[in-house]
């Protein structure tokens, strides 16, 4: 059985660069946050053989000048893994190499497919032997048993999985970019000189210096190869689906996607929230980083003061072992530290993104309640997750989902603050404008886009539960 | 030749808890700010014997849950050094552990000593041997040509020593805490449980959950031992000249340092300099994230909206080794990106706290610019830094001080910036009230309360230039 | 194309044994001098998943308590590879661990296949997909196509490939060991408790006091499971051409194999060389360590006195690095030294196994000569090596074989020895007794038992240069 | 207290060559057996600086080219040291490296100290710090505090110290290389081009191809800068006291040492053996490698065939890490191999040049007797050993050595062998000839040539148990 089927990741693909495995190294950096589990890269000459260098950990600590060496050649593709436990094993790592009758093939891929054991099942009664346990590796076989040219391969394969993938494919002459239909995930193009970047954030073009150009399309394949870039739509056209907990959480502030600004939607929520929920306190604080633009917008919009009252380590996000300890729960001190000269006495506002299992949010209301403020009122910029992702994010099963189990009652007694309180998924998305039809909100309220066909830890049913805010579509 | 003489450290003691190593661990990880060249933990228990474990690097790489199995007992002392060049050595890390006629010893120092070469120079000529070019180690050996006990040997060391220490040290049954007579450096006292703990800042009193006690008093020698706390004046009194940098940059917006809170002192600047220095903008933009507070004190006091425009990578902080490449200068935006929809077409005040060499400056500006700010006004919240720092903070040769080479005029110019201000040394003390007389601030006017006795690269002639700003005191 | 086609590897199963891996993993560490490139051990239980541990380098170095204590369950099978080249490949490690519809399957391969290019070309228009390019990995694919049981699809997948196989195959519940029907490489098994061990050589019994039993037979297919063990021969019959150069170099002297023991015989080639090439001289001094087993039996045979000449470092067989000098040619000189005292003025036999490309040994005749060697006398105890071999060993071209190139005069003056001679093939083969007929000796006849199908990089043409010693079979 | 004070080393000097660090390193590769617990090298130009690279482990994983290339400079010292307990610690490796008023000073040092203590005692009373629990550190506190030139303070510090001493000195203008006046420990002279080698056995001169030129005599000073060469035996002249196990067992057959080639020493010995001990048996084997040369003489000179009936696993002699298994007691299997076929139904003299412990020949014997061995007749090539050596071989207390607490018959019965017997100290001091009482014997007969002034684990009480063999001398 797949073990991992939820992840969110990070790709960067590079076509005609004679710095190729630089640049796509660079680019991984800028979407360190997308995944830090693994880092890879694989890169070749037209003509050439495809090398690849991967391994577990931060790109940084994967990656040295000696291993960039081992990379050369004018393409490649690169690739950040995310996961949340530590079971995570190396072979799941990407760019998957393989070599088929076609010569070599690189994958990297983000998103998660829905019937990928279904169809690795059907692969394997043909004899076919799968080196990981990752939904990606089904794409390659399909592409081996295909016939034709790269392209045709590539989109008979991508034409029979169902789910998320931003994907890119390179073999010895060609790069191939594509997202599904419904564009999940974010894939965006570029050009620096001659060469064309394909990445998952335009914080990437801007990190390499290059030009921004477009999202890749929804339903989309991209050709890249000494021709110049060929556009083509071979899947069936549906609905647009992007994951809106990429404007939530995931992406950078820095970044433009799914046709708007992240830093702008955060603050707007941030304001949207401050209207929705106001309460009257003293100041606004943050949970950092994540809740730092949002909380913004709510202390602009009331006027009470925007305060830095939890300080962030530095050096967290990178690996950091806690001693075995019988002197427990450093956990959120080891990240955050309250500061108690601004938060005694005070009625504060904490602004987060999201809550998810309620853990953190728990601790974090003693370290203020013990820093001395007097009020803890919690504002999320979201609404309560109630059903896990199958698309790509790794969301725990409802039933760990705090925001699906506690009503905002329950919540604000577990939690010990004074109040809290969610954005409405309506208000939310008022803040998209006219793109609010365009998005996957299936984390909040079930409505799932593509039905899962994998025996997956929870799958939706459908039929009990039909989606309500999509029915006007 | 001594070929490092300028470091900021980092420095914690724990006496008496079980987990005493495990402890140190943590206070070194929330002061790795301080130094992340080298980290170490001498351990031990009374009548045992001192174990040492240290390396280059940062205090998570350098220890792990085996290593920190090495460390039994119940005292421990740990030292974070930072270094600005490459060829730090690695047997410059602290602590420094030595055995002598009284047994063994471990010392962990902050600071720099201004008579170190002079006083190892007269060592060696009695048959001395040194192991480091480290000033600290003259400390230990003067401990070992002293008499008596443990407590007269150290105020007999640190008595004919001169500059500035905040230092640890540990035998098998005490341990010393102690300031200079200036209390250039900063040091605080705690209490966990049965334990004291010693550490640069309170931060570290907040993570490990122990109680902030109070500062070590300039001048002060604190004995740790199983009858408790002992504090000893053994020194001749003076000036008390505390580091203003430690307020502005260097000590982490949570700690409380010198009787007042960082981040209160930061947001005060922030506030003066915008009265000083003001400016009509669209928008006031931190460098983060040492501009941060000041530059929300700044938004504060004007109502010029405060806004994230530089998104900072969380992955910085680590090694990252940037890919030899052709393509250069990817320098600050390896750690910046400009949030392009947010500067465009506006006016933005940038707010950081000091300019030392100027070039990363320059390159936010034109980073900045290629966002589409309109305007870019620079407003430092610190006056021009124009003399090394002789006390234990690694400042360049005064002519490579950009501030001190260049006026306004012509550093706005270097920087293509519209303005370019500074916050006035006077409006600065202002600031601290009542204690605006206690500090250090010979980087900015020359005024050295200690005479550098050793040939240091760049000696203050004290008889040319007379202090100004202090002839008041 | 396949990059490696030539190695020599050992390996070891162990089945139903609390202590599998470590079993495996003393086993290989007997094996060491059959593979230095890389080691592995798969490992499982009845029911369970296979783990794989596997890396480059020795042994010793791949492994430790912890890799081990990864590798839980009853059965493992372990693999040592060979490589001379550096351009060895870490995906070419075994044993390969594979997952298909039956569940998951490792491979441990010691020979080489003259069929894998051919078979592979055809699975790979069949849409498969190839991790490596090793030989083996065919072996897999073709038990992936294959239907029916476990057995089933390994006999099934081994009757397809041809040439040299002695193969282990570790199911979730059986082990399967094979040898091809000719033979041509060792393996055999043993008992220890209730468990049962293959491995390639008879030393593992004696390192990890398990029973020798017998060898694999050729062509035979053993089942090993609970029901205990099976034996089937289900390939057609043909002619034992077992690998004679096993005997004369590659295997320990403390090894039993087919059906001799390797000391003796080399001993009685010792004498056969003896009385086949005698010359008059002082002392018989052996190349060691692989001429000390025959110059022990040409000494004793002629009454020469045996002498040390050569001493060898032990430490070499571990990675030595010599250092990038311009003082060159320290290569033998690492590896051994001559002792002046003993040679100086003497006649010296210097006897070896063989000789491949003559640069060692000539510098073997320089160094006895600067010692004081009055003459050098060349005795090498097997035929000069005229052909490449297809079946696992790694010989280098017919156009590298200096006993090829060059005949005895010739090579004599290339050496700058005084005489050098040969054993021939047939008192050789007189050493064997009845067993003579059951022996491939390819290498120095160009009889070569299977046609190789496969583009390799020096094909035997059959036709243009029939057998000669085997028209009588 | 000094923990480490038995301890055996090499030691390689290179001046004035433009390869120094690499020659020191294949130096102390061919020295290797002398140490195995780490390996150091110090190198420097004339009026350059000394720079060192140390670490634990064998020379060839300690060095690689890398860190061979930060050993620049015309002049090194390298050091190879031993251990037998795993509590070893690498403050201890050397050379040791020291900056005092003269400048820097590295160190090797191979021999023991016996006043070490007590001279570190009355130097830290001084005031002296010491990093190590190193005997060597005393020698350059010694030179620190001395006057004069480098070799004036050599001569004073080596002049005060006790015991054996075989030491090079590194300045950045000068070499000192010097034996104690007794010469316990080996060292010998040679060139090579315009360099002057120094080092611990002759065959490093074999391997780096420089010309053998002498032994440096006891007692002798040799200072080596651009003037060339100069000798000085500034030490009161005593009798000459060599290690003799340098011969039966330390020392490499291939070396020339005390006047005498190795390999033709132990060769006498064997002979030597087999005439005061004969016994009717099949064949001779030796205990690999130490054994070899000495059952050679025996076999020779008794006309019974000699066989390696032991066979040496090649890849012991690296750090082998035996699993943490129930199945004990693999230990001389991992390194040694009954070959069956030569032992089954044979008497067997089994030949080794010493007994410690016993437990391993105890294991030799059982394991030979499981491979059908009728008859095992232990031949020691050397007397019991009844003392402890404070000179510099690590031997257990005398408690622990089996010859001294077992008479031959209670050791034949706990070897369970048929006859257990050693060569007379007498016969074995034949065969130096008139050489003969220019040894140290005292592990022997106790007669220990220099009064052990530390407490160490057992001193000799040289009053209560006079030297006998000795006092005719």
């Amino acid at each position: 059985m797949l073990d991992k089927l939820h992840e969110e990741c990070g790709v960067v693909g590079v076509f005609n660069h004679p710095e190729a495995a630089n640049l796509t190294y660079l680019g991984l950096y800028a979407l360190q946050h997308r995944g830090q589990e693994s880092a890879g890269i694989a890169a070749g000459d037209p003509g050439g053989k495809l090398h690849i260098e991967k391994g577990m950990g931060l790109v940084a600590d994967v990656f040295n000048n000696n291993r960039l060496s081992k990379l050369p050649g004018i393409n490649a593709i690169g690739h950040n893994r995310y996961s949340t436990t530590g079971d995570s094993e190396s072979q799941n790592a990407q760019p998957c190499l393989i070599n088929y009758a076609k010569g070599s093939l690189a994958l990297a891929h983000n998103g998660n497919l829905v019937n990928a054991i279904k169809i690795r099942e059907e692969l394997a009664l043909g004899g076919a032997i799968f080196q990981s346990t990752n939904d990606s590796e089904v794409i390659v076989h399909l592409m081996a048993q295909a016939h034709g040219s790269f392209l045709e391969r590539a989109t008979s394969a991508l034409g029979q999985v169902k789910g998320a993938f931003s994907v890119l494919l390179l073999s010895d002459t060609q790069m191939i970019a594509s997202r599904d239909p419904h564009g999940f995930r974010p894939l965006c193009l570029g050009r620096l000189d001659d060469a064309y970047i394909v990445a998952s954030e335009s914080c990437v073009m801007d990190l390499i210096s290059a030009e921004y150009i477009r999202e890749v399309e929804p339903g989309e394949v991209l050709l890249i190869d000494n021709n110049g870039l060929q556009s083509f739509f071979p899947f069936p056209k549906t609905d647009v689906r992007q994951c809106v907990f990429e404007h939530i959480y995931f992406s950078r502030p820095d970044s433009h996607l799914f046709s708007d600004d992240v830093y702008s939607i955060r603050k707007q929520m941030g304001k949207a929230l401050s209207e929705e929920m106001p309460v009257d306190a003293d100041i606004v604080v943050p949970v950092p980083d994540s809740g730092v633009i949002s909380a913004m917008g709510y202390a602009e919009a009331t006027g009470i003061p925007f305060e830095m009252g939890l300080i962030r380590n530095h050096y967290v996000g990178r690996t950091f072992i806690e001693p075995q300890s019988k002197i427990r729960d450093f956990g959120v001190k080891i990240k955050l530290n309250a500061v108690k000269s601004l938060l005694n006495g005070k009625r504060v506002i904490v602004v987060d993104d999201s809550i998810v299992r309620g853990t953190t949010s728990k601790k974090i209301v003693k370290m203020l309640r013990e820093a001395g403020a007097r009020e803890v009122h919690i504002r999320i910029c979201s609404p309560p997750i109630r059903h896990s992702c199958f698309y790509g994010i790794d969301t725990p099963d409802s039933a760990e989902l705090i925001t699906n189990t506690h009503d905002a009652n329950a919540l604000c007694a577990f939690l010990s603050a004074d109040t809290v309180c969610y954005l409405s998924q309506e208000r939310m998305m008022d803040v998209f404008g006219a793109n609010r039809n365009n998005f996957c909100t299936a984390c909040f309220d079930g409505n799932y886009p593509v039905v899962v066909e994998d025996n997956m830890k929870e799958v939706p049913q459908l039929d009990l539960f039909p989606p309500v805010s999509e029915t006007s579509n």
